[in-house]
C-alpha cells in the first residue's frame, strides 16, 4: 500500500488564526486545506494566502460545493486551489461542471449516499471521495465504528482515492491500517496540539509506521 | 394564502458587483441573499456589506452548511445574517447546533432527500425549507414540472414555509399559483434584467396579481 498523506484542515474563523496555525505545521505536512469554515468567512483571499506561502504544496478549497459548481471551481482554481471538495447531494451536472475547471474533485460523504451514485461520480471522471465522521455528529458521541470501515473499504475498492477525516488522533489512524486510506485530514489534531509542528510530525511518524 | 415574499440572490463572484446589483433592486425586495458564490468568494464581509446597507431588511447567507453548523451559524449572525441555509444531507446534529445560534434555518433541498427526513428537521424547530431547480440541472435542460408542484404542496401541507429557486422569471410565477409559497427567490431574473429595479417591481406586481 501507497504512504497515506497528511492534510491540514484549517478551520479557524479567521485568516490570521488560520495562518498562526499553519505556520507552525505547514512545513510537515502534505495538503494545506481551507476549511469550510475559514473558506465562508474570509472568501478565496483565504486561498490566496496559503498558495502565496506554499507554493508548491497542494492546496484544497473545501468548499462542500451544492450548486453551480463551474463558477465556484473557477473561483478556486483562479485562487490557487489545486482541489476542491462538492457535497455528495449535489447533483450530477454540479459535479460535472466543476470537475472542467478544477484538477481534482473531491466528494464529501455526508448523509445517505449509495454506491450507486459513487459509481456515476466515478463514470464522470471523479477519483476522490471524503468520509466523515461529521464534527456534530462526534460531539454527539458518535465515533468510528466497523460499519465505517466497509463503507470505506468498498469505496477504495471501487476504485476511488479515499480521504478520511473526522476526530482523528495520532493512535487512531491504527483502526484503519487494512485499508489503502489516501490521505488522513485532520484539523484540530494538529492546530488544537500544545507543539503544532510536533503533533504533524507526530502523525507523519505514525503513518510511516502503519503504512511504510 | 399570504403574499410571498420576494428574495433577491447575489450570486456575484465579486462583492462590488454583488452592490451594484442590490443598488438597484434592493429597495424594492423582502429578502436579501448573500449567495453561496458571493460568500465563498468574499466571505462573511459580504453580509456584513448587505447588513450595512440594508439595515432593516431580512438577510440570508446562503451557507449551505454541511457541517459545523454551530461555528458557521454565530459566524453568519455576528456578521448580521438573520437566516442561513444548511444542507439537507447534514446531520441533524449539524442542523440542532446551528438553529441554536442563528434567528432560522433553511433546508436546501438538493439531491435524494426523503418527506421522512423532512419531518425530522419539522421535529428539531427548522421551520423553512428551500426548494430548488439546481443551477446546473436548469443548464442541462431539465424544467420545472408537476413532480416539483406536488412535492412543494406535500412539504407545505407537512408545514414548512416554502421558498422555491431555480429559473425562475416573472411569467413562471403563475405556474406555482395554486400553492401557498412562503418566498420566491431569484438571481439573475432581477440582477441579469437590462433595469433590474423594473424586474424587481415587476416580479413584485405578478405576485400581487395572483396571491393578492
Amino acid at each position: 500500500m501507497a504512504l497515506p498523506n497528511l492534510q491540514i484542515a484549517l478551520d479557524n474563523s479567521s485568516l490570521s488564526e488560520a495562518l498562526k496555525s499553519i505556520s507552525l505545521a505547514g512545513p510537515v505536512v502534505d495538503i494545506v486545506e481551507a476549511g469550510t469554515i475559514l473558506c465562508l468567512q474570509s472568501g478565496m483571499e483565504a486561498v490566496r494566502c496559503l498558495r502565496a506561502l506554499y507554493p508548491e504544496k497542494i492546496i484544497v478549497a473545501d468548499t462542500k460545493c451544492a450548486d453551480a459548481g463551474g463558477t465556484v471551481a473557477q473561483n478556486c482554481r483562479e485562487a490557487g486551489a489545486d482541489w476542491m471538495t462538492v457535497i455528495c447531494c449535489a447533483t450530477l451536472p454540479t459535479m460535472k461542471a466543476a470537475l472542467k475547471e478544477i484538477e481534482e474533485l473531491q466528494v464529501e460523504l455526508y448523509g445517505d449516499w449509495t454506491f450507486q451514485q459513487a459509481q456515476q461520480w466515478l463514470n464522470a471522471g471523479i477519483t476522490q471521495a471524503i468520509y466523515h465522521q461529521s464534527r456534530d455528529a462526534l460531539l454527539a458521541g458518535e465515533t468510528w465504528g466497523k460499519k465505517d470501515l466497509e463503507k470505506l473499504r468498498k469505496l477504495i475498492e471501487m476504485g476511488f482515492k479515499v480521504s478520511v477525516t473526522g476526530g482523528l488522533t495520532k493512535d487512531s489512524l491504527a483502526l484503519f491500517k487494512e485499508l489503502d486510506v489516501y490521505t488522513f485530514i485532520t484539523g484540530r489534531g494538529i492546530t488544537g496540539a500544545a507543539d503544532p509542528n510536533l503533533a504533524a510530525k507526530e502523525f507523519k511518524a505514525e503513518i510511516q509506521r502503519i503504512w511504510g
